[in-house]
C-alpha cells in the first residue's frame, strides 16, 4: 500500500474522552472512529487488523471441525419469548418494533437462534456430533459504553455452539473449544490463562474464561506462575484422541478472576501465586438441555427413543481482541503489533522521496516485498522524516525499512525492529532476505 | 470437506412460500432459512457463495485503488436529520430507540456517515481524491419482503464513496467504478448491461444501473443486441488513462428498464432490439454536492479557497447475487454455478463408500485435491447412490467425480460436468490431472 494512496487519518492529540491506552492509541493511529457512544466505524488501518484476528480465529475452528455459517444481526422476539431470556435480558438487549409492529432484537448471543435451525433441520443421533460457528456483529446497549472496542455496543464476536447426544459426547466439544482457543490465542501472540468461570446469563455449570495477561488490564487475577511457561507450541494436537489429559493440564493449577479469588489456595500456593491484571477475551460455556428443553430441540437416539441435545456455547471477542493486543503489547511510542496481525507487516520509510537514489530503492523494495505476498506499506509522502518515524512506530509496524539519502548513494537501508527499537545497516539484499526469510 | 461432517440440510420438498426459481433452490439447497420475514441465516452452503462473491467484489474494488474500511450497521440519527433525508426516507428506514431515548437507525446505506467521516479528517485538496468503500449488512424495512434474498430486509451490501475536489475528477472516479463493475460481473460469470437510470433518493444527475440478464428477471429490458457480445475480456484496463473511451463504448448504445423505454428509438432500431428480462446488481451515482454541502465537507482548494467536495456512491448487492447468480444459471435438477462462485469446485461422489477399492479411490483423490487447494466436497454418506446424484446437481457442483465399484476395481471414474451433463470414464489420475490443470 501507497502511503500516499492510503486513508490513515492519524491524531497528533490525544483524544480526551479516551480513558485507557488502547482506546487512545487506536483513536490516535487511525484506526477507528466513533460514530454514537460505542459504535466505531472501523477505519482501513483498523480493519486490516480486525480481518487478520477474524482469520486467525476462523482457521482454528474450521481445523477443530467446527462448520462456518452465518446468523443475522437482527433475530425475532419470539424464539427468546419462547426460550424464557426474552424479560430475563433486561435494558442490555436491543429492542426494535419493525413497521409491522413485530418485536426484533440486534441479537447479543445467538443460543435461541442456532438452536431453533437445529431443531428444524437435525432429527437423528446419527448427525451429531455438530459444532457451528458464525462470526457475526453483535450489540449489548451498554448503560455506559467506555474504553474503545474493548466495551462497545456493537461488537464482532465469534460464537460457536455444540450438539452432543450426551454429556460425553458435550464433554469432548467442549474440550475441543477448549484447545482450540489456546491455540488460537496463541497464535494472536497472546498469553491467554483459562480461568474457572461463573456462567451468568448463559446458563449451565462448566465454563471457562480466557483472561489474557495485561498490566492495564480490567480486572485484577491471580494464578500459578506455572502458568508463565505453559504452551502448546510445537505439540501436535490429536483432534480424534482424548483432549482431556491436555485440558486437566491447563485447569489443574490455581487461576482465578478477582470475584472468584480463594485466600486459603493461595496462602498455601505461597511463592508459586502470580497476581497482576488480565482482560477477558474469550467464554466457553457447557450446559446440557438449558436451551434444548424448553425448545424441544430432540433427536431421534440409538434406541429409537427421543433425546433432548445437550448443548455449549463457545465465544471470542473479535474485536475486543483488537484492544486487547495492544493493552499487552505497546510502548510510549505506541502499538507494537505481533507480527501474525500486525496490519502491515514491513514499512518502507523513504526520508527524502524526491532523491533519485532513494525513490529507486523504495520503489524496488516495495514491489519486491508486495510480489512475495507481504503486507507492506510505503510512506512516499511528501513529509518530514519526524513525522514519518513517530507514525510509522505509531501503528506498530514491526519491521521498518528506512531510506536515506547518504545510504541509499552505496546502496545501503536501515532495518528498524520496532519493538526492541535495534537498527541495523545493511545492503538493500541483505534487508529484504532479512525480510523474506 | 467431508459431506459426513457437513451441516447441508437440504429439503425434499419445495417450499410452498417461495414463488421464485433462486428462493426455492437456495431453501432446498440447504444454503438459507428464514428467521423473520425478508430475514435469513446463511446456512454453511449459502456462506460460501457468499464469501466467495465477496471476495471478488473485494478484489476488484482493491485493484480500482479504493480502499476498504468497514462503517457499523447502526447509524446516529442526528447526521440523516442534518443531510435532511431523515424524514424524506419513510417507514423503510428501521428507526431505533435505545435504552438512553437517543435514536439510532440501522443503516440502509450509508452517504451521510461517510461524509461525516470525510469532513472530520481531510481538510485539503492535495489529499483527493479518496475512493473509500465497505461490505456491510444494511437494513430496509420492506412492507411486503419476498424472493428471498433478491428482496430480503437485511441484506450484505458492497458501497464504495468517492470525493473528488471538482467534476472533473467526480467523472474520473465514477468511470473507474463503472469499469471495475463491468469487471467484477464479468468475473461473476454474468452477462451485466449498464443503463441509464432514475437517481432517486440518493440523488445526483448521473447514474447507471447495471442489470444481468436473466429469463426469470424482475423486470423487463430492452437493449441493442451488441451488448450481448461485448466485454472486457483480455482488454487490460490503464486505471492511470483515460477510461471515457471505454465507458462511452458500453453507453453508447441502447439499453433501458421498462421505465426508462423509448418507443421511438426501439422502432428505429429494428431488429437490432432485443428484449428480455433483468435483474438489478449494481448502482453508481454521481451526485455532486448534495450531501457534502449541507453537511459542510470542504477541503482548501490549490487556491487556498473553500471547496465543498464532489460526490460519488457505488453499490452492489453482494447478498442479492447470490440469487442473481442463480436465476440466470439453473435447470431442472438445481443449480449451475458459475467456477468463480461455486461453493464446492469440485465434489466426489462414492456410490459404495463400504466397497475398500471405492473408498481408497474417493480418499486419495479427495486428500490430492485438498492439498492443491481446490475447494472438494466428498460425499463419504451412507446414502443411496440417486440421493447422492440428485443432491450433487441440486447444490451445482460444477464437476463430479463418480466412483463406482466396477471402475474402482480398475481404477476407472467418471468425471461429469454439471452445466453439460456430459460423462466421461477416465483413470483416476487423467481425472485429476484434468481437474488440477
Amino acid at each position: 500500500m501507497l502511503l500516499s494512496r492510503y486513508f490513515l487519518p492519524t491524531l497528533k492529540e490525544t483524544p480526551a474522552e479516551a480513558q485507557i491506552v488502547s482506546h487512545r492509541l487506536m483513536l490516535r493511529a487511525g484506526m477507528i472512529r466513533q460514530s454514537s457512544a460505542g459504535i466505531y466505524s472501523w477505519l482501513p488501518l483498523g480493519l486490516r487488523v480486525l480481518r487478520k484476528i477474524e482469520r486467525i480465529v476462523r482457521e482454528e475452528q474450521d481445523a477443530f471441525g467446527c462448520v462456518e455459517m452465518l446468523m443475522p444481526t437482527l433475530q425475532p422476539a419470539e424464539i427468546w419469548q419462547e426460550s424464557g431470556r426474552y424479560d430475563a435480558y433486561g435494558p442490555e438487549m436491543l429492542r426494535i418494533i419493525d413497521r409491522h409492529e413485530r418485536g426484533l432484537l440486534y441479537g447479543p448471543t445467538n443460543e435461541e437462534m442456532i438452536t431453533e435451525i437445529f431443531r428444524s433441520t437435525v432429527r437423528s443421533y446419527r448427525h451429531l456430533p455438530k459444532l457451528l460457528y458464525h462470526i457475526q456483529w453483535k450489540f449489548r446497549d451498554e448503560i455506559r459504553p467506555r474504553f474503545g472496542v474493548m466495551r462497545g455496543r456493537e461488537f464482532l464476536m465469534k460464537d460457536a455452539y455444540s450438539f452432543d447426544l450426551d454429556r460425553a459426547g458435550a464433554i469432548r466439544s467442549y474440550n475441543k473449544m477448549f484447545v482450540c482457543y489456546l491455540r488460537t490465542f496463541e497464535r494472536l501472540g497472546l498469553k491467554a490463562i483459562p480461568m474457572r468461570a461463573d456462567t451468568g446469563p448463559i446458563g449451565g455449570d462448566l465454563s471457562h474464561e480466557f483472561v489474557i495477561l495485561a498490566d492495564t488490564g480490567e480486572s485484577e487475577i491471580a494464578y500459578h506462575r506455572d502458568f508463565l511457561h505453559m504452551s502448546l507450541a510445537g505439540q501436535p494436537v490429536d483432534l480424534e484422541g482424548d483432549l482431556q489429559p491436555l485440558v486437566d493440564a491447563f485447569t489443574g493449577k490455581y487461576a482465578a478472576t478477582d470475584e472468584q479469588r480463594d485466600p486459603a489456595v493461595e496462602a498455601a500456593l505461597g511463592e508459586a501465586l502470580v497476581t497482576g491484571r488480565g482482560i477477558e477475551v474469550g467464554h466457553i460455556f457447557s450446559f446440557g438441555t438449558k436451551y434444548s428443553r424448553p425448545m424441544n430441540a430432540v433427536v431421534v437416539g440409538p434406541g429409537g427413543d427421543s433425546v433432548c441435545v445437550e448443548m455449549g456455547s463457545y465465544g471470542i471477542g473479535v474485536s475486543r481482541l483488537v484492544g486487547a493486543i495492544i493493552e499487552a503489547s505497546h510502548d510510549e511510542a505506541g502499538i507494537i503489533w505481533p507480527e501474525s496481525v500486525a496490519p502491515f507487516v514491513v514499512g518502507i520509510l523513504s526520508l527524502k522521496p524526491d532523491d533519485a537514489a532513494c525513490a529507486a530503492i523504495g520503489q524496488r523494495m516495495y514491489e519486491q516485498l508486495v510480489a512475495q505476498g507481504i503486507d507492506v506499506v510505503y510512506d512516499d509522502r511528501d513529509e518530514r522524516a519526524g513525522v514519518k518515524f513517530s507514525e510509522m512506530d505509531l501503528i506498530g509496524v514491526p519491521h521498518q525499512l528506512i531510506i536515506g539519502p547518504r545510504g541509499a548513494k552505496s546502496g545501503q537501508v536501515e532495518l528498524k525492529d520496532r519493538r526492541t527499537g535495534e537498527r541495523q545497516e545493511l545492503a538493500v539484499e541483505a534487508a529484504l532476505a532479512r525480510l523474506l526469510k
